[in-house]
C-alpha cells in the first residue's frame, strides 16, 4: 500500500481478521493506551489534559506505542476519541474528568443539522493523520496499525442529547418523532466518518474499527435503520476507495449479540463481541462468514492470574478450532486494572492457543 | 384458590400467561404506579418518601390502584420496590431522590454472608403481605394482581456494591474470585426469594414475576451459574408450594435476549422482553413453550398520539398470530412522560389488537 514503509514483522493479526491460519490467536486490548498505564498517566499529565493529548500528534503516538513496549501485543490502535468528528463540526466538546464528554452546543433541530458541515480530514482533522502517519512510521512494522471512529448513532447519541446519557430520550425522540430529520443527521455522519477512516487508510492505517458503542440501546428494527444501515453505507464507501478497499474492517456493536447475523451481511471483515455472547454461538449464527474479535469480560482482570489464565482457556475453547478469532476484551479496559493482569492475559492467550485444544 | 374473594371480573392476563386465546392482547406497564402521574406524587408527599410509601399498606394500596382509574389495564401491579429483602436483612438501606439508592452495610465477604439471615415474610416483610391483601381485597376481581421480587443476582449486585454500579466490579470480582462466597449468598437469596413469593401468593398475589434487572451484565457462562440458575431454584420452590404452583410465573432478564431459551427452560410461565428482541424472533426461539411480555421502546412515549399507535401496532404484528403475548414496555415508564400518553397505549393494544392483523 505505501512503499516507504517496512513489511510487517507480525502479522497474526491481518492473517486472522482474513480468516488465515495464524501460529497462535492474536491479542489486543480496547483502551490498551489507557489510564491504567502509569507512563500513560505521566504523558497525560504532561499534556495538561485530554483533548491536548488527542491533538498533539507526537504525545498521541508516545501513548499508542506504550502499551507494545509492556506486553506481546499484535496491534497498535491510534489514540483518540470518537468524538473528534463532532469537535471538528464545532459543537463545543469539553471533556472533564470524571463527568464525561459535554458538547455547549448540542445538535437538537431540522436547522441544527443544516448548519453542520462536513469537517476535511487533511483540514481540521488534520492532527488525527499526522497522528497516523508518525504512529505508522514509528512502528517500523513491528504490528499493524488499527485506526477508527465512533458509528454515526454513536456519534448522534453524543451529538444531540449533548452529554453522555442513560435513556437517550432525547436522541430517540429524534428518532421516533423527526425521523427524517435524524436520517439527514445519519447520512451526514455517514459521510463524515468515511471520509475520516478513508483518509487515516491513505495516511497508513491498516485495520479500520467502527465503535457502535450505544447500537444496543436501539429496538431491533431502529437497530436496522439507524445504526446498521448507515454503518453499512460507510463500508461501501470505502470498498469503493483503491487504498481504503483493501483494510480489514471490523464492526463492533456492544450489546449487539441478537444482531450478529445481520451486521456480517454488511461487508465488514470482522464483528466485535460483548461477553453477554457466546463466541461459539456467534460463529453459527455469522457461519463464517466474518472473523470475530472479543470477548473477556473486563472485570475479570480484577481478578488472580490463575483466574485469569482459565478464563482466558475458556475464551478460546468457546470459539474453538479454526481461523478467525482476534482475542480481546468485550469492552474498553478500566482504569483500575493491574498492568501486571494485562501481560498475564496477553501471554496466556498466546501460550493457550498454542497447545491444541 | 380464596373462598372469600370475587371471581376475576377482567381474566385476559391470565389466560395470555396461560398461552390461551383472549379477545383482545392485555396490556400492563412496568411502574404504572410511578412518578408519571400527578396523584402518584400527591401520595408520595403525603407519605414523606419513598420507603414510608412502600410500607405504609394503605398508600401502597391507594398508588398501585391509581393506575387503575385512569387506564383501562388489565393488571395491577403490588406497589413496592426489589429492595425490600435486603432492607429487611439489616443492611441499611437509604434512598435519596436522584441518587439511587445505598446501603450502609454492603455484602462483601464470607463473614458478611454468613451473618446474614432468612426475613420473614409475615415478620420484617408483613408490610408487603399486608398491601397484598390489602390490594386485592380492594381490587374487588376487577383485574389479577402482580406480585414481584429482584432477582438473585439483582438483588446481590446492590447488596454486594453497596449502590447502583455501571461496571459492577465489586460483585464481579466476588463471582470470579469468590465464587463460592457468591454461590452461598445468590443460594441464601434464592430461599428468601421464593419464601417472599409464596407468603405473596398466599396473601392474594395472582401473578409472580421475577425482575432480573442486571442479569445482562453477565458473561454468557456466568449468566447460567449466577442469574438462572438461583431463579430456576426459586421457580422449583414455588412449584412445590400448593398454593404458588397454580400462580403463572413472568421472569425478565433485562438485556437478555441472546438467551431466551434457556430462561424458558426453567419452568416459568412468560418471559419479559426487552425491545432490542424481535417477538417474532423470540417465539421461534422459545418455541411457544412460554408466554411472551413486552416489548416496546419507554422512549415511544415521549412520541405523538399517532407514532405511538403505529408503534403499538408494529409490536402487535411483530408477535403475530395466535395466543400467549402479553403487552407491555421493554422496561419501566419513565418519570417525564405524559400520562395521556400512556392512555393512548392502553387504548391502542385493545383496539389494535382487536382487528385481524
Amino acid at each position: 500500500m505505501n512503499a516507504s514503509h517496512p513489511d510487517l514483522k507480525n502479522d497474526r493479526l491481518m492473517r486472522a481478521l482474513r480468516r488465515q491460519d495464524v501460529d497462535c490467536t492474536p491479542v489486543w486490548i480496547m483502551r490498551q493506551a489507557g489510564r491504567y498505564l502509569p507512563e500513560y498517566r505521566a504523558t497525560r499529565a504532561r499534556a495538561g489534559d485530554f483533548l491536548t493529548l488527542c491533538k498533539t500528534p507526537e504525545l498521541a503516538c508516545e501513548v499508542t506505542l506504550q502499551p507494545l513496549e509492556r506486553f506481546d501485543l499484535d496491534a497498535a490502535i491510534l489514540f483518540s476519541d470518537i468524538l473528534t468528528i463532532p469537535d471538528a463540526m464545532g459543537l463545543g466538546l469539553s471533556l472533564k474528568e470524571g463527568e464525561g464528554p459535554r458538547f455547549s452546543r448540542p445538535v437538537r433541530t431540522a436547522a441544527d443539522v443544516d448548519a453542520l458541515t462536513l469537517p476535511d480530514p487533511e483540514g481540521e482533522l488534520r492532527y488525527v493523520m499526522d497522528a497516523v502517519r508518525l504512529i505508522r512510521q514509528e512502528l517500523h512494522g513491528r504490528v499493524p496499525l488499527i485506526g477508527f471512529a465512533g458509528s454515526p448513532w454513536t456519534l448522534a447519541t453524543y451529538m444531540v442529547e449533548g452529554q453522555s446519557s442513560r435513556d437517550f430520550s432525547i436522541v430517540k425522540n429524534l428518532i421516533y418523532q423527526d425521523s427524517s430529520v435524524a436520517r439527514r443527521l445519519l447520512a451526514l455522519l455517514s459521510n463524515a466518518i468515511a471520509l475520516y477512516l478513508t483518509a487515516q487508510a491513505h495516511a497508513g492505517a491498516q485495520v479500520l474499527m467502527l465503535f457502535d458503542t450505544w447500537g444496543g440501546a436501539l429496538g431491533h428494527a431502529e437497530y436496522r435503520h439507524f445504526s446498521l444501515d448507515p454503518m453499512a453505507q460507510i463500508v461501501d464507501a470505502l470498498r469503493a476507495d483503491a487504498v481504503a478497499r483493501e483494510l480489514p474492517i471490523i464492526v463492533f456493536t456492544k450489546g449487539g449479540g441478537q444482531w450478529l447475523s445481520r451486521i456480517s451481511e454488511i461487508g465488514c471483515d470482522a464483528l466485535g463481541c460483548d461477553w453477554t455472547t457466546s463466541l461459539r454461538e456467534a460463529r453459527r449464527l455469522v457461519q463464517d462468514r466474518v472473523a470475530l474479535q472479543g470477548n473477556l469480560d473486563p472485570a475479570v482482570l480484577n481478578a488472580s492470574p490463575e483466574k485469569i489464565r482459565s478464563a482466558v482457556r475458556d475464551v478460546l475453547e468457546d470459539y474453538g478450532t479454526g481461523p478467525g478469532h482476534v482475542f480481546n476484551l468485550g469492552h474498553g479496559i478500566t482504569p483500575g486494572i493491574d498492568p501486571e493482569n494485562v501481560k498475564v492475559l496477553v501471554d496466556a492467550v498466546h501460550e493457550l492457543s498454542r497447545t491444541p485444544i
